[in-house]
């Protein structure tokens, strides 16, 4: 293994080596067989087994109930902003949404295009530091679905709990599926794009309820109907194959970590240690609110903002990558998705220390 | 090199064994940065640079004239299917489609959701085996457009020539861009699924006429308005890097080999090579009439359905891989795109004299 850096990019994001290292011999020369992983047929047998073992382990690890279907989508977290109204809205139907970051405002936006949309909750104005109680918004009767972004990487923070209320929800898990235990009977449609803890950029996973594939309007173009990829098992158009391959890699080095649950308790310990850096030191103030805190991005400000620069400098230069907070709201941050390693964050809380220690 | 087998596969095809290399060093060590290609943020300068490479390479190598866009999206060249006519037309506003194969004619059923469209010659009845003649259609002059496919995969017919009908072509090109010289001033929008002559599957390149980026009505997807992935450089949201990055190593080596015009030159020897094993032998007959042939998928027929399956299968053994042709016409298909060695097609017209001499 080379020497590696310690990538805390928000995503495309660190994934773990043995899964590089076996796309590195696939993309050569797939299984031994004389062809590269990325030159196969996507209906060729070979590939076909890829894909399906992709989404059995999608079904295994989240525990999918047999109502739903798995797709591999195209064209990224994004996309789905306009596709689940589309699909499940149309004149006269309502939804509710709760507006806790970027992701979620530019879904309320698209979704505007085709319902009448609810904005039930807003952070908005506190620079989304926080996700609302149950008590804080009430979710109108009529509305088809409650929409919520569960982790807003910009942002740091994340729905401990999932909304009881409302009577499906839909979710942008991008940034923390397969972070934790979910009860996927709760949603309609979950979706995550899967460069943060799925794999690489370029393919969306989708998880939708079968009874919702039958409302999409008649003018919906076929590609953009979750019917017409559900029917043929992803496979309408050629999917993309790299990036599916990967994500089935991904999953399976999960499941020999012990799967989901074990990967959440050692999420729990990998954020634990990052925030007791935060708290420890006065030097350092966390962004969100400790309730509404992410196990997968935890963002953070130094005294100034040219204290936050030197401190992303020396980082850097130490080894320690991708610190720099969003543009949209400065700071620091650091994204410790699931392959993101714990001896990374032992090692940067120590410079956290030092750091602080020399400039406070 | 592994021993490699000979991949004529319609796509995802055969690349080069350097482009595979090199991305497979890359995945696991982005140029000895102690992070792999995929890990990368999209936003980071060392992706940034892959991106503004690629995109140069494909404005140098197709000589893109300066007031055309070029980008690089997701959804396969099936999602530009409804794209085009939902950014170009509307209510009213009518185009002019040439119905050669499956792909125009699933083009043809989206465009019908936007628009007025006159299908102005086909070639279903006779299975698609041919393309028109200049003198065999008509365009209205309040067309905004004039649609084809320049290559049809699956029927093995290309385009010999360009339409001059029309004031603006919008061009299909998935299966043989980068295979031929081009005059792109004629066109308002080409593009192409990369899985044939560029790359692996994941990534779609649009070349489009500025002036066209403000002709979107309003009720479009933020997604789906070309303007807004061109106003960003293919980057509103995370662009499939891996893809991307691969087609920018695609077009290094094409690039190598001499350009577009020395492609295209080998291209026409490759192809005539195939074609005089096909016409030279009673035994073989073509698919497509001879005015209409493609340079890239070279669709034949043996004298029965029993001895087809009999040379396919024995083809594979001998590992001439993936001449089974489609599904939807049967017989055999050599798919021969610009990574598809001569040596290939020289091994495989012998040992098509083989099997005449053996069954004929």
């Amino acid at each position: 293994m080379p020497k590696r850096i310690y990538n805390f990019s928000a995503g495309p994001a660190t994934l773990p080596y043995s899964v590089l290292e076996e796309a590195a011999k696939d993309i050569v020369n797939f299984k031994d067989k004389g062809i590269g992983l990325i030159e196969m047929s996507h209906r060729s047998k070979e590939f076909m087994a890829v894909a399906d073992e992709t989404e059995a382990l999608v079904r295994e690890l989240l525990e999918v109930p047999e109502n739903y279907k798995v797709l591999f989508l195209q064209g990224g977290a994004s996309s789905q902003f306009f596709m689940i109204p589309m699909n499940l809205l149309g004149a006269g139907k309502k939804a509710t949404y709760l507006n806790t970051g970027t992701w979620t405002r530019k879904a309320i936006k698209e979704a505007k295009l085709f319902g009448d949309i609810d904005v039930a909750y807003s952070s908005e104005e506190s620079s989304f530091n926080r996700v609302p109680e149950e008590d804080e918004y009430t979710v109108d009767r009529s509305s088809e679905y409650l929409y919520l972004c569960s982790n807003n990487t910009i942002y740091g923070t994340q729905f401990a709990q999932f909304p009881g209320k409302g009577s499906m929800l839909v979710c942008d898990m991008s940034s923390d599926i397969f972070s934790r235990s979910l009860d996927i009977s709760r949603f309609g449609i979950i979706f995550a794009g899967a460069q943060k803890n799925m794999g690489p950029a370029g393919v969306t996973l989708v998880i939708i309820r079968e009874d919702l594939l039958d409302s999409t309007p008649d003018n919906v173009p076929t590609m953009l109907r979750y019917k017409t990829h559900a029917d043929k098992g992803s496979m309408f158009n050629t999917p993309p194959t790299f990036a599916i391959y990967c994500v089935g890699r991904v999953l399976t080095w999960l499941k020999e970590q012990g799967g989901v649950a074990a990967m959440q308790q050692r999420n729990e310990e990998k954020a634990a240690l990052l925030y007791e850096a935060v708290d420890g030191n006065d030097f350092y103030r966390g962004h969100a609110e400790k309730a509404s805190r992410s196990l997968m991005n935890v963002t953070f400000n130094l005294p100034t903002p040219e204290l936050e620069a030197e401190f992303i400098a020396e980082a850097a230069a130490l080894g320690f990558d991708g610190l720099k907070g969003h543009r949209s709201i400065g700071g620091c941050r650091a994204s410790i998705y699931n392959a993101f390693p714990k001896e990374g964050i032992e090692k940067l809380v120590a410079f956290m220390a030092e750091f602080a220690a020399k400039k406070g």
